[in-house]
C-alpha cells in the first residue's frame, strides 16, 4: 500500500522546476512541502507562476532555509555547476533526482573537458545513477541519486540503443539532427530566447560542440564497449515545447529496416510511454506535447542500407521533469506512469 | 456511490470532439462507446488523431451507425445547423449535451434571424437548458438537453451577469473587445485558418455581427428583464487556444470598481473553476491553458466611473468541452471537476 | 535637386536602430555615418544583426565617439531617460530625429508626473516638434528637433484627430483597445519578452497606466481645446511587429458612421501612406508588415451612435523607424516616401 | 539602356503569385499587365491580398482571357501538372518563366516516375532552361523557357555543387535535412495547413518520397556524370517563410573543412545574392527573410571527415519568386539584382 511521501524542489522557478510542480499536483501520493528559488526567494508561487494560482503551495525560499525533517525526495532543478554544491549538502538520507547536467557524465574527466572546471562532489559522481528509465530500472530501484538525462539524450538513446545493442546499425556513422523548443533554454534571460530572436525562423547552435554529445556517446560507448563519436546538430525552432529528434543510421550487413523496426517494437511493447508508429504515420511533436510519451517512425531511406529515425518528445516531460518523476516513482515503489497519465494536447 | 456510464460523440473529428475525448480519457466513470465523423467515417481513431494513439479508442463511424443500446449520454460536436435534425432522432431516454449553436438561442424568431433559416427542432429549442454552469445548475441537473454556451458568451457572461443582476453597470453601455485563438474556427478547411493567414499577425471579424452577440444579449436581457444591446468585436489571434476578454463597462451611480471586484469575489468564492485575480495581477490565457479555469482581473479606469473587466479561458475547455463535461457531472450525479482536475500547461 | 546627407544612428543594437539601418539603406540619398551601442560597442554591426550582413556598415561605437564633423543628422533611438542628456550634447547644426519618448510630451509637469522625475533638458522639450507626420508637416520641416510619436499614438491619433477636429465624437468616451507585437518591448533582456512568455497566449499589460495614454490625451485636449482623458488598453501578441488599435466611440448628435468614413477619406485622400478601407473589409496588421502604411476600418455598431475604429500599423516602421524616416524627408527636402517605397509582406 | 517590358502572372492568386507581384512593384522596368487566377477569377486584385492595396493593379481574369498582344514575358506560377497545358499555349514570341515542377526534370521517363502521368509538353521538356541561376547563367539568357528549381533543391544544390564539381565529397553518402515554413506548402485548402496543426511544434512529411530528391539528384547526377541518390528529409515549421537546409557530407580523401569552406568563398565570391558566413556565425532564416540572399556556414563535424553545411533562404524569395525574377532580368538583359534590392525584414 501506497503512503504519502514529502517532497522539495530546488530551483521552482525554472521551466523544470514549475513542470515538475504541474505534475506532481496530479500525483496521489506526493506532497509538495518546500519551493526555493534564488533571485524570486520570499515571493508567492503564484506570483512567479499565476497558471497554478489555483492550487495552495509553498511560497518562494532559499535553499539553504529548506527544513530537512521528514523529507524523502528532493528533485534538483537548478542551473548546471551550481547543483554539485547543493546537493553534497542534502541530508544521506534524503533520495535526490537531478535534472541538472552535473551528474549525467560518469567519467570526471570528460566532465571537466565539457564543463570546463574540475567536477565538485567527485564520490557523488560515482554513486549517481544514470536515469534513462527504460534502460536503468533497477539501478533506479535502487539508487539514491539519480542524474536525470538531458532532452536529447533521453531521445536519441531510446532510439538508438536498442539498435546498438543488437548490432544492427553503424555506431560510427551516425547523425542526430536534433530540433527543440524555446523551454530548453530556460527562464534565464538570454537575448537568444527572446521572442522576436526565435519567432518567425529556425537556426542551428551549439553545432559540433553541444554538450549532449558527450552525454550520447557515453551510453553508446558502454553498451559497445569502445569509444563511439556521434554527429549531433540541434536546432532551435519557434515552439515552446517539443523535440524532434530525425537520426540517420545506416544498417550493419544483413540488416534491413524491417529488422530494426521490429526490434523496436519488440524492445519497447511492455513500455507504457514509449510507441512505435506504424508505417506510414510520421512522428510530430504534437503528438506528445505534455505528455510522458514517446513516438518513433522507422523509416526506409532511399539510399540503400540507411535507415531514418524519427522521434518526438516532449522536452520538458519525458525530456525532464516527466522522467524524473517516473523515477521517482520507482524509487518510492508507485506505479510508474502515477502523476504522468495526462493526454498529449493538441491542438 | 458512482456507476459507469456509457457516452457516444457524435462530430468527435473536430477540435472540440477531440477535446472530448482527452478529457473523457481522464474521467474515471464514463466509457467512451462509439465516435461518430462524417468524411473520416470508416477510419481508426488515432489516425486521424495520432496524438490519441496510446489510447485503445472506438473507430469513428457514421452517426446513424450507432447502437443507442446502454448508451447514458451523447454529446454532439456536430457543426452549427446539422445538430438540430441529429437530436431529433437520439432515443429519448438519453441525455443530449450540444456543443453547437443550435439550441443556444430560445427564441425562434432570434434563431431564425441570425442563423438564417427556421428552426428545425422548435419543441426540443424549448426545452433546451443553457448550459452555463454557474448559472443555471439546477435545471442542467434536472434537463436533458444541454446547450453548451458559446466560448465567447462563456468568457463574457461570468464577468457580466454578476454585475448586471446587481444592477451595478449601465447595461447600455457594454463594450466586448474579444481576442481568440484559431481552434475557435474549428478543423474544416477555411483559407482563413490557414497558417500563413495567421501567423505573425491580428485581425478582426465578424465586426457588429458575430452570432455570439445575440447570445450574450439574450442572457443579459433575462437577467434585467429588458432587452439589451452590446458591443461585441472578436479578433484571431496568432494561437491554438485560448481567449480573453476585455469589456469595458460604466458603473452606476454609486458603484465603485471596488464594489465591482468584491461582488466578483463574492458571487464565485465557491465555484471551483473561478477565480478573481488580486490586484495588480492581470488575466493571461496563459494562465488557464489546457484547463477549465476561468481568471478575471477587475480594473479601475482612468475615465471616472469606468470599469474594464479582463477574463482569460480556454476555449475548448471551459470554452466547449471542458464545460460540456462539467455539465455532464452535474446531470449525472458525479464531483462537478472529476475529468477536470489537470493543471493549466504553461509554457 | 537632392544631395546625399550623412546620417548618424545613436542605439543602433535595438530594434528601432537597426530597422532605421534597414530602410535607410535603401534610401538614395542618407549616408550612414556611424552607428553606436551601449554593451555592443567594439562590435561588427553584422555580429550584432547579422541579416544585415550583406552590406558594409560602421562598426559599433560609443556615443561619445561620434565625430560629429559632416554629420547631419542624428536619430536617437535610445532607452527612454538616456535621451535627453545625450541630445544635449549634439552639436547644435545637426538636425535632431528622437525616437524616444523623452521628448513627446510638451509639459514638463505631464512628463514628470508619467516618468517619475524632472526632465533634464526642459529648454529641448519646449523646441520639440511633435513628429506625428501628417499633422506636424509644416513644424517638422522647419524644426530642428522632432519627437517621434510613440506606435500606439501614431496609429491613434490618426483615427481620432480627424473625428475629434471635426467634432464628431464624444471626447470623453473614447476606448483604445491595443494589440501590439513583441518588438515593441525592445531588445533588452526582460522575463516578460522571453519567447516561451509570449507564445501561445496573449495578456494585457499596463492597464490604466500605460506612458502612451497621457501622449494620446495631450494631442486630444490640444486640439479640443480642454482636458480630455482616454481609456487605453494594450495587450501583449504573440506576434513580431505589427499593431492593431480597435477604438471605441460614441458619435455626436447628428453623426452618423458614414459622416465618420467621409471625414477619414476626405482628410487623407492626399496622404500616400494612409488608406480607409472599403466598407467590409477589416484592418489586419498583415495588411502592412514591413511597411510604413496604415490601414483603418470604420464600421457602424450595433448599439445606436457608437462606431468602431479599427487600425493597423507595423509599430517598427510607422509606429518607430518608418515615420522618423519621414520626418527626415520633410527636414530635408526629399520626397517625403523616399527609403519607405517597399511593398508590405505577407505572408 | 533599358526599356520597359509587359509581365503577366499566371496564377496571380497562390502565395508565390502574389510574392512575383510584390517585388516587380519595386523593379523599375516591369510592368504588370495582367493577373490570373481560377477560382478568383472576376475578383479585385487587392480583395484577394489586401496588403497590396496601396497598389493599382490589374484585377484577376481567367488565363484565357489574357491578351498577349505586347507581351513580353510570363510567369507561371500555377500548379504542378496544370502547367504544360498552359505553356504549351502561350505565343512563342514570349518568355516564359515557370515557377512549377513542371519542367525541372529533363528525362521524360523520371518525371513520368515521380508525377504520375506522361508529360504533356515533351517538346518543351526538351527545351526548359534549369533556372538554378548561378550555375546556368549563360543558358538561362538565352533560354525561352526557363523552370525555376523547387525551394529546396535551390538551397541544396547551391551547398553542394560546389563540392560534387570539386569532387569534396562522396556524392553516395548526402544527408539532406530540410526545414521549411508552411508558404511552401502553397495557398490551396490542406488540413496540414491549417494553423492549430502546425503552430507549436515540428513534423516531417514525405520523407524518402519527396519530389524534390530527384530533382537534386539530377543536378548532382549531371556534375558527375553518373547516377546518384542522396538522402532529402523535409520538416515542417511554424513560420511562414524560410528555409534551413543542414547538410552533412563525408569529404574524399585529403579534402578537409577548410577546403570545403574555402571552394565555396571562391565559388561564390562574385554572386551578389550568396555569403558564406565566417566561421562562428551560424546561417539563420532569419537572416534572409524576405530577400534573395543565401547564407551558408561550413562547420567541422566531430565524426572525423564529415562536414556539415548549413543554408538559409526564404523559400518565396531565392526558393522561388525573386530567383524568377532574377532570371527575367538576366533574359531581359537587366541588372541581374534589379527588384531584388531589399534587406532581409529582422525581426
Amino acid at each position: 500500500m501506497n503512503k504519502q511521501i514529502n517532497a522539495v524542489i530546488l530551483g521552482a522557478s525554472g521551466y523544470t522546476g514549475v513542470e515538475l510542480v504541474r505534475l506532481l499536483l496530479r500525483h496521489d501520493f506526493v506532497a509538495i512541502r518546500a519551493l526555493t528559488a534564488n533571485s524570486h526567494a520570499g515571493e508567492l508561487y503564484d506570483r512567479v507562476f499565476p497558471h497554478l494560482g489555483f492550487n495552495s503551495l509553498p511560497g518562494l525560499i532559499k535553499n539553504e532555509e529548506i527544513d530537512w525533517d521528514g523529507i524523502d525526495v528532493a528533485f534538483c532543478a537548478l542551473p548546471h555547476g551550481a547543483t554539485q554544491n547543493v546537493i553534497k549538502e542534502i541530508p544521506e538520507k534524503i533520495k535526490v533526482i537531478d535534472l541538472s547536467a552535473d551528474f549525467r557524465l560518469d567519467s570526471p574527466e570528460l566532465y571537466s573537458e565539457w564543463y570546463g572546471h574540475v567536477h565538485f562532489a567527485p564520490e557523488l559522481q560515482k554513486e549517481a545513477v544514470y536515469g534513462l528509465t527504460e534502460f536503468y530500472r533497477n539501478e533506479i530501484i535502487e539508487g539514491r541519486l539519480v542524474a536525470c538525462p538531458g532532452c536529447y539524450p533521453t531521445a536519441a538513446l531510446i532510439q538508438l540503443l536498442p539498435l546498438v545493442q543488437e548490432n544492427q546499425i553503424d555506431a560510427d556513422d551516425i547523425i542526430i539532427d536534433a530540433k527543440s523548443g524555446v523551454t530548453g533554454a530556460g527562464r534565464s534571460l538570454k537575448e537568444t530566447s527572446l521572442f522576436s530572436e526565435v519567432a518567425e525562423g529556425i537556426h542551428p547552435y551549439g553545432v559540433a560542440h553541444h554538450r549532449h554529445a558527450p552525454e550520447i556517446e557515453q551510453e553508446i560507448t558502454k553498451s559497445l564497449g569502445r569509444q563511439v563519436i556521434v554527429n549531433f546538430t540541434p536546432h532551435l525552432m519557434p515552439m515552446n515545447r517539443g523535440e524532434l529528434v530525425t537520426t540517420y543510421v545506416r544498417c550493419n550487413k544483413g540488416i534491413s529496416v524491417d529488422d530494426i523496426r521490429q526490434n523496436f517494437i519488440d524492445r519497447y511493447k511492455r513500455e507504457h510511454f514509449i510507441r512505435t508508429l506504424d508505417e506510414g504515420v510520421l512522428a510530430s511533436t504534437r503528438h506528445v506535447r505534455g505528455s510522458n510519451f514517446v513516438v518513433t517512425s522507422v523509416i526506409a531511406d532511399r539510399i540503400k542500407d540507411r535507415v531514418i529515425l524519427i522521434t518526438a518528445i516532449d522536452n520538458l516531460v519525458k525530456g525532464s521533469s516527466g522522467q524524473a518523476i517516473q523515477n521517482m516513482n520507482l524509487m518510492f515503489g508507485f506505479d510508474e506512469i502515477m502523476g504522468l497519465e495526462q493526454e498529449p494536447l493538441f491542438p
